[in-house]
């Protein structure tokens, strides 16, 4: 048996806290270094877990004793701290999105793509066992051919008004983890059609965003993928996934906390609602993502996104914005 | 095409209305005497659905121009018109149960058995569409060999309080469907064994009788089949099946009037409660029954229960008494 | 109580045969003409069901002795039937849809909204006791504003390869039910986005037409609904609706013709396919329909869709078609 | 924060696994010592594991750095285990049953509930979250008074024939099970009946017990408690309850391994096998009856069952026994 990982978790946040659980707890992984710039945060996960502290990423790249690194800062630090671990040759797994700006992106793929680096991009739904496994049964041909896929994808609560401006729009900050459900599917696509509505919530109007947002996307087969969101959901945070091809229909419905269900004089076999917190709703899918990483770092078969898995992403969140205020349907070229 | 049979009805109250509709309704069936000892019934009845009315049942029998009757009066006149039926040498289609007091239906028995005239009992049940495919799938073997038999059974409100006494009792009076139903999948039963109980209602207790039991009975095979009942039922009518066997399961649940599910922010998957009333929930029942009885009297395949599957209810029903009072298990001998 | 209303029904196809059941069926009309050029088929309706026949529909109109019309004659004919009809003052019920040509729609509208006479079009699907029920509870706040609107509407198998052709279109001649079905919720459709594609079918790919089909539906005010198309379906008739608001979800699902559900080692909570026919999913459907048109033609509340909505349908559709061949989104205007 | 409490372990077979690791990944609790007369055992568990090992559980009783133990060794080395441990003021988590002879049970009990010692019997499924969860809500008086109970628990494939003629019956070896389930609801129990059959397996019936039982328990205020059992179920393990009160009902379905359903040409909306083994079904809730023993320990509110829990199992197990022998209703003190 190998031993564990030395891992460097940077940043500390509330995905930073559930991959250093995640690392504290897997028999594969130790916690080594903990960096964020407010060192509180580092301390106290240090205190509750174990590891070395630091404010600085480059301590962390430097150290010497960190076999991979899992980057949960902000958005804006992702590119540069790619960047870093590719240089210092250490693997890295990176929360969604890599950036909000495309021409970052593309800058960096060359290097992220030769340096023989292991990258991995945090789009943890292709890890939850249910997705997982109706795509396993899909692969295994028991539909036929894919013709159609249907992802519903509804957020319990809307975040902060205050958190939108900074969020690249709901395409670029929600529907970026359906279209990577969708290429988990489908990985070529080559049309975008958005549509994007204000129903609900003024501060999201007021920041310029949407919502709510209903996409289609053209697979380069001709399949045709539905995307339907919502910045809220009064029953729960909502996640189904349907496929559906030749030969039939495999479909994924919502998760609840137990199997209760009530008759009673005014309803009958109602359930609790659904579960309400996407750290809750995919801690599984985040406890497999860290160890698909671990594999793809010893060397095994990739089961992780890459790269240009979380670029493609980006394509079509930027390509979904520009539909959505044309009107029109936007080509895509992801290769 | 054969005539339409020319239909007797005898009784008009709540079951006979629904025999009444169902014949007129029916392309193989006229209406064309009703009688009722209180003549306003048979009137009514006539004026919405056509034929001869009379307070005389021997009248119906001697008029020449009826091909079957339906006896949908009170339990205690069943024998009689059962036995005037076979005099008569008419087919009859004879509401359940044929009488409280098994020693009356065994000395009808052989006349009832040599008469050669088609005689069909009223346990509706059989010709559910759910219940009848799922034994139509027992028979095909589906399950393999059928080992256990699970049927509940709650009515949605007691009965009356000045039923209660009349009634024979809930085995006599309620469990007879499910000793039914139970040998309609395995006829051959040798014992009984039965639990009562008082848990809600004061009128059924002061009338002598169980507001709620429990019924195990064991198959000539060693089947093992469990009824629960209830006088009350919040939620509606509760009337489920389950058939157990070397290679799985078949179940049949309870019949909404929609389809149509509530996600909201209290509970989800919710459905409207169930068919509250027994006409409604069998409506499709009662029609079958009448299509099978139309067939028997035509000479085709027998699929009505006859004399004596409504005797050996009975008997079963006798059993399910004694064993409440005593908390033995009381054999029984069906043949 | 009213007399029956004396029903001519032209056109003695497949639909025409439900419609001619029903009347026959209904205490509430009478089946007085069958008009069809192919004598044949209206005199063996006749024999089944009773009425006069002819070849000539000026007959029916001209007769005297008919109340209301059902037209269930091919689409090339209905709009001269219609126009028949109001001419000669007699209520119509016409199958969908209007016309294939909406000039030709256009121009029978003034006469149409200014005759008086009650005109309904054939939009069964609103009647279905499920999609009207869930309609029901969202009008009545159930899930507070509607946001969302889930179509997903799949036949069991194509049409005919020969009829593709003559068939409009997949939008005119399929997608229209879900266009109705759409306006049911949100009458005031503004812009329509449609994908098509040939997934499956060659015989489909050369007649023109699309096999498989999405449509995004942008009500007045910013109601996103989405319709998911394709012409066939392995597990039987695929027909589902699901609305959502800000205070929850209702759906419905898909229906099945019994219960029973399997739990073997193989699988699960197994049922059988669902209804695999329009005619047997929609019967119930059709049924209430004509109960519907009766009411109106005496003049009680309208629950029927009229002239207008056959008009808005033709209108998505041709929008749809238009859509779909060019990528953009297409503004209408139903006023 | 309390320091972990340092567990012993005594045995280490398959259940004696499942509470090492659960003790080795709580944050509560370490693996101080494993006993097991085949040393190997215990070794191995070490080496994965940690904790000092030995032969003896004298040694563990007797080392001064245990807090608690976990019986986990064959059942007739229970009772002298209990006994120790009370002896030693060392709490313990007991495997069930205590003993297959009530007189060794009854002899122990004084001792066991003057000693003060906390004692906690390992009837796991109190604590799996949907059967947990279906209770607190009963309580709760989310339907009403509660009126019957249904028990359904049938496993995957019958044991080893070798093993049955040491189980001590099904009474004693599968439905002790269920007893405690039934008391989970209803503590005070008045009267047992039970059936046993003989269906499928000729190795059982050699081994002189029952492959299928049904058994009727009857509350102290005429509740009635129906428990199925069967020793295979071609569709995994059948863990099922049902509580009905005046109020309405709850209930709780099997457990499968995703929620993915598949709607094929031959069935619709079936899903995989249930999960085939109890150390899947009830991970969860061993994890917290570990969690609840802690908690008792540590002198918190008793959530475990104890030893007069598995006296009172014991003793419904023996009359379940003798009532299946004799046909009779067996009445019970468990006071």
């Amino acid at each position: 048996m190998s031993a564990p990982l030395r891992f460097g978790l940077i940043g500390t946040g509330r995905i930073g806290q559930v991959h250093a659980t995640n690392i504290a707890g897997s028999p594969d992984a130790v916690l080594a270094w903990i960096c964020d710039p407010f060192i509180e945060g580092a301390q106290s996960t240090s205190e509750r877990l174990g590891g070395r502290v630091t404010t600085d990423s480059a301590e962390v790249f430097a150290s010497g004793d960190v076999d991979a690194v899992v980057v949960a800062s902000p958005t804006p630090t992702h590119i540069d701290l790619i960047a870093a671990a590719i240089d210092a040759g250490i693997p890295v797994l990176c929360e969604k999105p890599i950036d909000l700006d495309i021409a970052r992106v593309e800058r960096l793929r060359d290097k992220a793509s030769t340096s023989g680096v292991p990258i991995a991009l945090g789009f943890n739904r292709r890890f939850d066992p249910h997705f997982a496994e109706l795509r396993r049964r899909v692969v295994a041909g028991e539909i036929g051919e894919l013709e159609q896929l249907s992802i519903i994808s509804r957020d319990p609560t809307p975040p902060p008004a205050d958190y939108i401006p900074l969020s690249g729009g709901i395409f670029r900050d929600m529907t970026i983890h359906d279209f990577d459900m969708a290429r988990f599917f489908v990985p070529e696509i080559v049309a975008v059609t958005a549509h994007g509505s204000n129903l609900f919530s003024e501060g999201i109007k007021e920041g310029g965003d949407y919502d709510t947002a209903v996409v289609t996307l053209r697979g380069s087969r001709g399949e045709l993928i539905s995307i339907t969101n919502s910045r809220h959901s009064a029953y729960g945070y909502d996640q189904r996934l349907e496929a559906f091809g030749s030969k039939g229909l495999l479909q994924v419905g919502n998760v609840g906390e137990t199997l209760v269900t009530r008759w009673g004089s005014d309803e009958v076999e109602a359930r609790a609602p659904y579960l309400d917190f996407f750290l809750q709703r995919y801690a599984d899918a985040y406890r497999d993502e860290l160890a698909a990483f671990i594999e793809l770092v010893r060397g095994g078969e990739r089961r992780s996104p890459g790269f240009d898995d979380g670029r493609a992403a980006l394509i079509l969140a930027d390509a979904a914005t520009a539909s959505a205020a044309s009107g029109d349907t936007v080509t895509v070229d992801l290769g």
